[in-house]
């Protein structure tokens, strides 16, 4: 393992997405990063900074082809790809003591018939799966320290997971029907040329997607399950906001009759009192997502209406950082004995 | 009243808001309507076409102080002014024997101590309002047909009430735990200069506002009330999306034990068959604002997760059109006898 | 050819573009047009609505493969394809006495060496290019009137070639350095799926394309050089803006030293005063693209700083509509002895 | 002067608006600065985090009254405020010993009639204007670092004249005949509330203003004409995008006959190869605005269409940063002897 004042190698297999150019911007100006590899067969050769101008300046490497990088040699390597490729070469990089954080889905559920069925595809590493920790620092901080294989939560679970762990952990709430309306910005969807993703067609537009099933429902499903030691209901309705970056997730529970006196407020605030990325807001906020704009930061409020036995929680985050990148790299620095914020402290941008 | 061929006079009180404009440019192209007088007080002298230019070439008037306007020679006139506006000028067009349609809020609380509280001034003509009638034609056709005085029903009202009148009518769900998750274009805040509605600080950001308490939310009780036969409990949250126009209302209900073999698609398409309006998209569409972008259409979707007892329910519509002017267009045209769509035709603008 | 009362049977090969969804719009609210058929080889049998939910209740018909569609037995066909489609079809079409309108570039150019340099690919029917006429009404309405083949004019030529009509009829600007700084919406680019066209990357962005030459550069050029008798030397710069509609054409030109005293404002009002979609706006206007948003209008206004030699012609329209099926309809009415304003009467959608 | 090690004490007079908030965000996290004071009458006592939540956690401050607010105890002071506050103020505070760093525009024009004329007020210190600098470092670093008061240049300003520069010095363009076609994001604007800067009407719109008259006019032509040593003739037409941040100028420019041999790409690079913040790119580049969003970086392209007499060169900056705020700190650093980059080495945002 490094220690905090040496130089981590990293590698990224699959660089031309919009997490892998995240994970470029942050790890490019990380004081105990150092880009050793970026991979894209198709872009072989190419100059990081000639596809991603931002980059110009900050990042000197090229494209390499997968078989040529010098991906064994690195400390640790991000998976910025498409399902099901992490889960192809993560032994190789294991039996060379590389560690692996996947953005991807293949080390994020642990049922792997329940994987099959949303991914379509059988899993590579039921073993490696086993002994994978999935990378939510602020639930698993301990097992993450010394994992192996990271699997780098959702999006859209890490706003529901971390807005609903305190009411879980202390069982104050109705399991059988929690309901998570979120939106997401049309990143999210990635750099995949999709009709659905052209500007003339998400821009000036809102609507619900994936309403009869969407794969971060099993993923949210299961945390929420272990948080709380039982099943939970969820409805999940994702929905696609005109913006580049940002998610709001509002979710309303029902509070338990016996614990309708429930300070509420004190209870995350003190839940989080010591989380660098989870900011409580005061009671009456209104997080926007703005607040959080390439920021690893993630912003909670809530809100009860009439006091009555609904309780609405509001979560924001950047979903391209806390929701993929950053929150990747905050893995990073728990698995590699670093202070967590380290090359994570950028004030978003607003406006 | 005017026959359908006749043309109707017609007076706009408050001319320069985004009602205002979106009024001019239906009754502009309305073959049946005469735009007779258009007020503001602000911009008395200005031609209406200086203000708004794409009504260059299709509206020649002129604004005219409201003392000035003439009009209690008009057959009908449009309040599209702040709340409180229309209620201190109802009396004296309706003994001039002019119909008033109201965009803003005095006729729609049939409960004083309501509207009271919620708009922060006692009613000015609590017997006028008694009189007036709720303007959703969908559920009240036969008595906006005989009405003098209409309140033209708010944005997310219209959304929520047509989204679960079929399910309220025959008794479906549970009427304690209504959820409607609602999210509406920036154009719903109006011309007002407010900071929050600016463009650097609306565009690519998302945000929920009014979680504690919004002046929709005792108008939807009430009417969601008065279909049901009893009290309602609705929790309502509305949320600003970074879009000019459109609004997107997404309801989930609780079925109840005894109705989950309704087939509520069936349900649905028979209820709103014979409705311009109203459009139940088959099975498993996922509406898009879009698609009802500057047209009166509003469009309904179905989706039951699982088969559950969880009902989600999706109504898109232009905020602005079905929302305001273009259902105020509707009462005038079932007021006076002409056939619904009069005017009301056009086709959404996509892309 | 038809008469105005009668109906006129359309035809539209390659429904599937914004062009295609645009045509269908206006066509399907057209009071003298009847749709006849759609093709689209690969989307055959998909019900038009499925595609464009917009056109729901207003269009019936499904998309047929090309090879099946009745197209022979149309009055008038559009070819809303990809540039070389319609030049292979055209005489087939001619043969049975069906009019021919290209939105592409087809029978835009009539130098067929320039075109091959420009688009890559030997012209197909010199012949009937020869006969073609380039569909700008405002210039050329009798020809258009006899056509039987159409040029629809490419969007950036119309509002440069209509910007600078009345200086180059009278002769009063330096024809060696015309400076057009172009601006559109991203639907330029079609519904075609390319990264540049995404959301994430065309939102919230700005950036000049084809510098170094587009396609539009030889037909402006063309057709100025035909109105001033020479020819013209220009510069062109498109941009890309982050809107999903509108065109906005800054054109830069000296004024001759004789010409210093002209009046400009009048010479634009006269030349225009009797065209229904050309608004020359009163002098220090400032056109906006959204006062022209869905509609067929052309605003035109006239700026000269200090009163120097420099003038500015500002000049905004839809591209999506008189920068190409708006104006494509407005041919079909010339061609058809309709008055040109037939089914183009829409008031632009503000806001 | 303090060393590069000590920490800068740094006031900001009027704090509200988007000039401040991102002087809030780039001196929170510079090394070697630290927030003193931030003034605004209205706000007296709010937290600055409370107005603007991408603070929270990053500055501590409240707003206090300018006359409470230890102003004179700072190193330096930046104003955020509109025109003519500064020179109010800046007397006193230069009789302290304090350095000011003014972002509106007292300090740019060094002829007081233009500024009258202009800005429709008397210069209040004509004496101080006299001994002040135009803080555009890449032009004037050794005057900068001897200052002590400071105007920081304009959005406009900042990217022509930094576009045209190098052809300035070596006179290789006719004067009389440069065209600006120029284009800035909305929060240019500032985040004062008028109606043509709510999102309703600048979104999904462009249109240009000013073009009668703007007043970066006369600052540019002023810097020009220093740099040329003679007069120029400027043609500048801005134009409103409806983006948040990101300014795109394309200038026009006629290449003298005996200079037409010039490599201007080398030129260009040699001009700026010691700048860290001028990124002169490869020929045939299109800079996009977002490839310096939220950056300092400045970048300039240069195209010659047919490798004729006319040359254009692009420019693209931040709005915010290179044209506002950050290069507010770059003047800073260079006031205090710091690294030019310090605390301005952020990567751009993208997407």
């Amino acid at each position: 393992m490094a220690s905090s004042s040496a130089q981590i190698k990293v590698g990224i297999v699959g660089g031309t997405g919009y997490t892998g150019v995240e994970l470029l911007r942050l790890l490019s100006a990380h004081p105990n990063a150092k880009l050793h590899a970026i991979t894209s067969r198709k872009e072989e050769g190419m100059p990081v900074a000639d596809m991603f101008p931002n980059l110009r300046g900050h990042v000197d490497l090229a494209f390499s082809a997968p078989e040529n990088a010098a991906l064994t040699e690195c400390d640790v390597v991000f998976f910025a790809t498409p399902h099901g490729v992490a889960m192809g070469q993560a032994r190789a990089l294991i039996e060379a003591g590389v560690k692996v954080i996947d953005l991807a889905a293949d080390f994020r559920l642990q049922d792997t018939a329940v994987f099959e069925k949303w991914y379509k595809m059988p899993h590579a590493c039921p073993d490696v799966l086993k002994d994978s920790v999935y990378g939510l620092v602020e639930l698993n901080r301990e097992k993450v320290a010394g994992a192996q294989v990271i699997g780098n939560p959702g999006c859209y679970p890490t706003t529901v997971i971390l807005g609903l762990t305190p009411l879980l952990e202390k069982g104050l709430i109705k399991l059988d029907n929690i309901i998570a309306d979120c939106k997401s910005g049309v990143s999210g969807a990635g750099r995949k040329t999709e009709v659905g993703s052209l500007f003339s067609e998400a821009s000036d537009n809102f609507k619900a997607y994936g309403v009869s099933g969407h794969r971060h429902h099993p993923e949210i499903v299961e945390q929420l399950g272990k948080i709380a030691g039982q099943p939970v209901g969820l409805t999940f309705v994702p929905h696609l906001v005109p913006m580049i970056r940002g998610m709001l997730s509002t979710i309303y529970v029902k509070i338990k009759p016996e614990a309708l006196e429930t300070d509420f407020q004190a209870l995350y605030e003190q839940r989080y009192q010591n989380e660098a990325f989870v900011d409580v807001m005061p009671v009456g906020s209104l997080p926007e997502t703005r607040s959080v704009r390439a920021s690893n930061q993630l912003r909670i409020a809530l809100h009860r209406p009439g006091h009555g036995d609904t309780l609405i929680v509001v979560v924001v985050q950047d979903n391209l950082v806390k929701g993929a990148a950053g929150q990747a790299v905050q893995n990073m620095n728990v698995l590699f004995g670093l202070a967590e914020q380290t090359g994570l402290d950028q004030v978003a941008i607003l406006p």
